[in-house]
């Protein structure tokens, strides 16, 4: 392609940009504009994708890390032929209801790999693309998965703390497949990088185990040239894209005036005089735009031998993909938990309820084989490795256990891509308190309704000696504060087993098992046929006559609520006892059901080793609530419960002395 | 010093390890043990301290970034002769009440620096330190300020994330005075850290710009060597010593056994044989014994001196020096700020809360020397830089803004160690949402009850069009669930200025400001001799008549508030309003002066962009609420408050349909 067609091809991106940051009064032309020739050169030459199916699963993945040059992507959408993303789309950008949200929103528009914006996430959400990718080739075979992972990347991105967890994990698995260009611009928004920066990127990415080199960003050749090498390597590659930011822009250009703002009509008119492009607000030529429409079109044929071959493959393989691609779960799973659940109502083993996660683990790694479980290296803590599950190791993708290293942030953006790319579920463990770590990346979890699973365990005071570093109080109710998180808590190994089928069914987001530490009895002796944590709450315990007193409870502090419940029933008070396996599904529920389960008991009280915040929408302000009012501290745990007053006594007392006032 | 006394005295902190760990039934021998000869050189040959002062402001400060190896500093403390440290704390590691917690705790134990165990944090902090250590140097010079700030990391503090946002930052500042011993073992939890890692550290760490060499960590004169050199650096240093995790244990040395849990008798008493060491349990001979104290009072005569010099400084900068690090305000702030307060009420400018925040900074940055300001690169975006405030630059420390870079978490680390260093407040800004990058720090600093102001800006959807990924909604939630954080969300110039001084004057703990983008009318008209966001809320505008509802709202929905309640007065019903700038602060106060705020009114609605999660502990869970069910969305504000039904008619018509129900 000669160099004058590049340039328009690249112009045209960089029109569109500032036309629709300007017409939006509000965006970030600079971006685009710095980043337009790299964009066209992967667009045109490299990246593998058809704008007619942006959901092909075969598709290279195209990463805009950088989510603040959301325009680039629009652009590139538009400008290729994707079907939502028509002219109008692009004049309505950032307002209320387009296709052209702020930041790009994989949830609103077809073609978005995953939602960027909070800067270090699309990298490290692209190494569990790569990832993904290569466990699917492992299982299914270069006839059918067969793709790069692509990443555009500014310094914002490789700042980010997460960015390190990433490249990191990335180069120690050999993620060949996975190409970060870095749009190499030298600004950020407080001025020039120097302000605050002065790592030298290609050094640090060569000590993660990746090749690195740099390039001139507007030289399409030396573009060209570097991902050409760097899709042969069996390394991930940084390719440092020297650019300017805002290029064109006669006063902007190269500073940080350029980056989030409309450039303002004079230096928009300015920008288009130089850039040679004549042409009025959102106004493209036919012939650049019938070149990028053929650009969009450049792999259908790959496209439909892909799909010839996937026809041609065994049904049972096909069917496997298909139904893997659609996030369906295998159909044995519900009759495999369902039996679980009778053996243990049945055995009521006396277990942490980490270890009933390991034991439904053992039945849920046999009937879905699209679980990929993994633990930022506390393994043996988690118990999330069951027996049958192999470890990815470097180079080795045939695995289905990640030691994601102690890298809880990396762990969580990791899982988002695996998740987002398609073909399997994952589930990753840590300490419920390092959910602080993982936090950005759970919250885009559950903004983009990605399905991921958290294994949280140590959830209370009750993992004992590590002390108050280590002790979630808070993190319930933090986590329940996300729209769309799942939190459950569950008391045995009968819920257990139905929170954790609960979350490999839910198709629409995030799931946290909060889990114990320490062993808890089986409170659930029957298992029966409904799955009962499935509504958030149930009665778990019937009053023997008309209730006083409603105790409601999750996780380890069930058994405190029923011990304190026998206590009452001992002193004449009549009470309930409501297990709360998901506080916020439970205020989710239809207002009869609820006011069902609360019940009409006078006096409520809540039990949970946590803060109380959050519980008032249950028990109501001037409900009774045994728990925690600050941080923990280091004991045994039987020592904290006592020291912390959460008993059954203290239960027991409490609802005495309301009875009685 | 002959090497087998050096042998000797690090066997001292090894028997002692395993000897707690083995007494608590719970703990982590293998780091004490491996990296018990570097502990040794360091303290023996170079650490300046003196243990019967752990709080002389010029000593170096130590941080054991690897907190779980917490027994290492407990039995260094104890053997150098902290008065605090005595053997039966030893004896009592990881019990209730004990100095000698699970993690170490700079608020349980003199001699602590600053609190570790989630990994990452304590290099962080140090980064923090070493840069206050400068600052103060260029204040007060040589006599006063001549210190290093030595970190023991291990595997894991250098796998997260933020590791790379605080050696990024202090490469680039050329913090010389900054060296990190890298414990080396090659081990963690799940195995070999070959199993997730393969990360070149030394030359990770020369491309964030600092010195790195590699040395055998059980031959002193080798560590000893490099810190003689990294001492002598105008660059930090990393010192990786390469060590064996649970040195001497004949069967578990050098493997994760070794890691997390006591040795049991076999293995321990194979371990004293190995290392020559036929003491019984807590049993350090006195020729060790005095050794080790002699080296706590090594630098008795260098404190001496010190003092001396101050004795000698000029009146005025020796009071000045001891003001600062008592933590007090200067006496003048009260007074400015009444005079600010004075004035922004009578001119009632109509400006966003961050253009308040920063009319608040012209006047505190002039009274308050001590105030150290940056911003995660976002400082024309969150008004945290004043006309007077020079920047830190590399090798130049004596500005008071820094130029975090794009290193929210690192930002938030850094300020902790600015703050436990002593002589320095942080404020440091981003937008609201980005709090969850920087929330292990954050949580951190509440449980310390370390003195940090966070300028968060950007405080709801009235951002606008950046979208859902930028737009914080269960953030004020998320934040007020952890204890003893304070929020505070003014909802005007007057406000901004009261919770400003909060923030300042609060010194047993951190502070959220909570701030917008959009602007707002001043809706404090009068500025009064109190400081009325002292108690959380308070009511704004009484009704005209006895209420019939009270409207409570934080921030920028007072205004929408006062709206509402004009609506209702033409409706005739009369309604209050309350500011509730501090909701968890207010929910602290005595019942009597909550229920008079609260008030009687029947109908209860609380206003706030933002989930609901927590208001129904003033609201009631029968309580209205009028706020955000979910994530926002991409748009121009103001369209983005009447999509989400934020506005005052909304307000209005719930209560009149209670009212009228």
């Amino acid at each position: 392609m000669p160099p004058v067609e590049h340039d328009r091809l690249a112009n045209a991106l960089r029109a569109l940009a500032m036309d629709a940051v300007e017409e939006a009064k509000s965006g970030h032309p600079g971006l685009p504009m710095g980043a337009a020739d790299i964009a066209t050169v992967l667009f045109s030459r490299f990246l593998k994708f058809d704008a007619a199916e942006p959901r092909w699963p075969d598709r290279d993945r195209f990463v805009l890390s950088a989510g603040h040059g959301s325009m680039l992507i629009y652009a590139l959408l538009h400008l290729t032929g994707n079907a939502e993303m028509t002219l109008d789309e692009l004049k309505r950008f950032r307002q209320l209801g387009s296709k052209t949200p702020g930041h790009p929103e994989n949830f609103v528009t077809a073609g978005i790999e995953t939602t960027t914006g909070p800067l270090g996430q699309g990298i490290a959400n692209a190494v569990g693309m790569a990832l993904a990718e290569r466990m699917l080739n492992a299982e299914f075979g270069d006839d059918l998965v067969d793709h790069y992972t692509y990443v555009l990347a500014s310094d914002g991105d490789l700042m980010e703390g997460v960015s390190q967890e990433a490249i990191a994990l990335a180069g120690h698995l050999k993620l060949g497949r996975l190409i970060v260009l870095f749009d190499d611009n030298g600004i950020s928004i407080d001025g020039p990088l120097s302000l605050a920066d002065s790592v030298d990127q290609l050094k640090r990415f060569e000590a993660a185990g990746w090749r690195a080199v740099r390039v001139d960003g507007h030289d399409p050749e030396a573009i060209a040239g570097a991902i050409a090498e760097a899709r042969k390597a069996d390394r991930p590659t940084l390719i440092a894209c020297r650019t300017t930011i805002g290029f064109g822009a006669p006063k902007k250009a190269g500073t940080s005036k350029a980056h989030g703002e409309p450039l303002g009509a004079e230096e928009l008119a300015g920008a288009k005089a130089a850039l040679g492009w004549p042409h009025g607000p959102f106004e493209v030529p036919e012939d650049i735009r019938a070149a990028w429409a053929a650009i969009g079109k450049r792999n259908r044929g790959l496209r439909e031998a892909w799909e010839r071959r996937l026809a041609a493959a065994p049904a049972d393989r096909a069917a496997e993909f298909a139904r893997r691609h659609a996030g369906l779960r295998p159909a044995g799973l519900g009759e495999a938990m369902a039996r679980l659940k009778e053996r243990l109502a049945a055995e009521a083993p006396t277990v942490a309820t980490r270890k009933a996660s390991e034991m439904a683990l053992e039945v849920i790694t046999e009937a879905v084989p699209e679980l990929v479980l993994g633990s930022a290296d506390l393994t043996p803590s988690n118990n999330t490795r069951t027996k049958n599950l192999k470890a990815i190791a470097p180079g080795d993708f045939t695995g289905r256990y990640i030691h994601y290293g102690i890298r809880e942030h990396g762990m969580a953006a990791a899982m988002n891509g695996l998740s987002l790319h398609g073909g399997y579920v994952p589930a990753g463990g840590t300490f419920l308190v390092f959910t602080d770590y993982a936090r950005p990346s759970m919250r885009l979890a559950a903004l983009m309704g990605a399905q991921a699973i958290y294994v949280m365990t140590h959830d209370s005071i009750g993992l004992g000696e590590d002390g108050p570093t280590h002790q979630p109080v808070e993190h319930l109710a933090a986590l329940r504060a996300i729209p769309n998180m799942r939190v459950f808590r569950p008391a045995d190994a009968v819920e257990t087993a139905e929170c954790w089928q609960l979350a490999l069914e839910r198709k629409d987001g995030p799931t946290v098992l909060a889990l114990t530490r320490q062993n808890l009895p089986t409170v659930r002796r029957e298992a029966g046929a409904r799955n009962r944590c499935a509504v958030g709450a149930y009665e778990l315990s019937p009053a023997n006559s008309e209730a006083m007193a409603s105790i409601f409870a999750s996780g380890s502090e069930v058994e405190i609520a029923l011990a304190a419940q026998a206590l009452l029933k001992e002193r004449g008070v009549p009470a309930r006892v409501v297990s709360v396996p998901s506080l916020e599904l439970f205020l989710e529920q239809p207002d009869d059901l609820r006011s069902a389960v609360i019940g009409k008991a006078p006096i409520k009280v809540a039990v949970e080793a946590a803060v109380r915040f959050g519980w008032d929408a249950v028990i109501g302000e001037e409900g009774l609530f045994v728990g925690m009012t600050g941080f923990g501290a280091s004991a045994p745990y039987k020592d904290l419960y006592t020291y912390f007053g959460i008993t059954a006594e203290a239960v027991a007392d409490k609802v005495l002395a309301r009875h009685n006032a």
